[in-house]
């Protein structure tokens, strides 16, 4: 694998890169492992933008046109996707171009749909590989969308720097589809379809979000902030990567910036290490065999949960 | 150890027990999970109650009043701790029973301070252990308080049945001390010291906590309420519990209750199985020596998280 074809901007070189990075094949993951030992040295100089909200919300409309306000002001960007209910590589509604057509045909874009998932550490550890691919290609914007249903939000809030969450207009009641814990994670809040009838709305809704938001978390490092924009009508584009770019600036120059991605890449080494721990279980057939059972006796507490590890531990050193 | 002896309510043979489970002797481990197994049908059989807050809030008077309150309506209350940053066993702040001197008198109280940790699965493994005992010798609710700093309220959320924040009057800044994502975990905010000067102060905070809490979390099986209190002056409290029995009888309707409880028992199992595995990361000479250097090299961006994970296996298989 050619490690300066992708520093190089070399498109088809990059998209191989990623799909050897997504192969479960050990000998494609050793090949994959020290090209990014390789470019690892050319990776981090880019701002990491995690996008999250319920389906209907309008993230597609969004990133067409926020990437157009990026590309206008020169900058290189590249849309990667975390869907874990994602079956197939390529098949998923988050990662299909023609969502983003305008955006997908630009020479400094890369879309990149959600990897399968299946293979150690996840779509998760797939996504932050194809993460410094990008960025070791020369992309300076990385936007990491997800679907904002089940676990994805918390895993894109921990390998991005910025995390916002785009809303409907109109109430608490679309908050239904936001996880317990997520709206905490949220650096700020892009209230969408800020349009024609739905202005007035937006407004309202800003301001009530605004006040929970500043009761509801408050950081040393940054005041989370909530907006209005309309991605159809392209307006309010601009205050959010305004915001974005303050945000940057204060981080870096109170050192969290740097201190996030420390944590972060540990956080990820951690993950691993654990992923590798628990595979050694789900490849045990005594394990699989007889775990259910023993969740079972747990669940309906039949069984302490200290003698059911112990046992899938004994079960584990068996086989 | 006698099993008869704490389900008569023996609070000799229930002190006796609960410091088996929290013994590091392999063979006090065992006798413990034997008792644990007996008494095991004999659990479940309370309201389990978590409770936290920044310090300075007033958890002990609350503890204190709500107890009495409790007592006056013929329950039989154990009062449980989780404090992480504690380093001895009955030393910490938070399991001093002078704080709850009145309560701490009771013939139908059981106050057991923090466990010193350091042993697999840690204080809250300890905890919950301790929480099965209770129940067993015949305590129909259970309080678990947690220092408000820390992972400590994720761990007492994740085993009791009705999660409560403690708050002071007056705006969203004190809420610094509380982690993210914690708020939205709660099922009740308590705005206590409402009584004089603050009473006033607090009606407003009650206010804007009710619209931030309504518009941040909805969920199909519980509305979260915010009330005030004064464990000063015993106001609020029986609202407090009337609110806990209106959970406790909606989510039983529903089934919540019991998915809930079925839920964290796995989760429980679960999480002692990682850590049973983490243990031997910890117990390996190779790893603990190398795991520093791999840490900074990954931190630094100059290895990468997979590469550094598989080396912290490997050093595990040598060792």
């Amino acid at each position: 694998m050619d490690a300066h074809s992708v520093r190089t901007g070399n498109r088809r070189a990059l998209a191989k890169a990623i799909t050897l990075t997504e192969s479960s094949l050990p000998a494609h993951r050793e090949q994959a492992q020290e090209l990014l030992e390789k470019l690892l040295p050319h990776t981090g100089n880019s701002v990491r933008i995690g996008i999250s909200g319920v389906p209907g919300v309008g993230k597609s409309t969004f990133i067409e046109s926020f990437g157009q306000l990026l590309l206008a002001a020169g900058h290189r960007v590249a849309v990667l996707a975390v869907d874990p209910s994602s079956p197939v590589a390529g098949g998923s509604i988050m990662g299909d171009k023609t969502r983003m057509e305008q955006l997908s045909r630009e020479e400094n874009v890369f879309i990149r749909p959600t990897p399968s998932g299946g293979t150690l550490g996840g779509v998760a550890q797939k996504t932050r590989e194809t993460m410094l691919l990008c960025e070791a290609a020369g992309y300076d914007v990385i936007i990491v969308e997800t679907v904002g249903v089940g676990q994805s939000e918390f895993q894109v809030a921990g390998m991005v720097d910025f995390f916002m969450l785009l809303m409907l207009p109109g109430g608490g009641d679309e908050l239904q589809g936001i996880k317990k814990g997520i709206v905490e994670l949220a650096d700020a809040m892009v209230i969408n379809k800020s349009d024609g009838d739905g202005e007035r709305i937006a407004a309202v809704t800003q301001s009530q979000y605004q006040s929970a938001f500043s009761l509801l978390r408050n950081d040393a490092h940054w005041t989370p902030v909530v907006m209005r924009c309309s991605a159809l009508a392209k307006t309010g584009l601009e205050e959010v990567w305004t915001t974005i770019q303050s945000y940057v600036d204060a981080t870096r120059e109170s050192g969290f910036f740097e201190r996030q991605r420390a944590t972060q890449n540990r956080e990820w080494m951690q993950q691993l290490v654990q992923a590798m721990l628990l595979q050694r279980l789900k490849d045990s057939d005594a394990v699989t065999r007889e775990l259910p059972l023993l969740e079972s006796e747990v669940e309906a507490q039949r069984m302490t949960p200290y003698v059911a590890a112990r046992r899938v531990i004994e079960l584990l050193d068996k086989s």
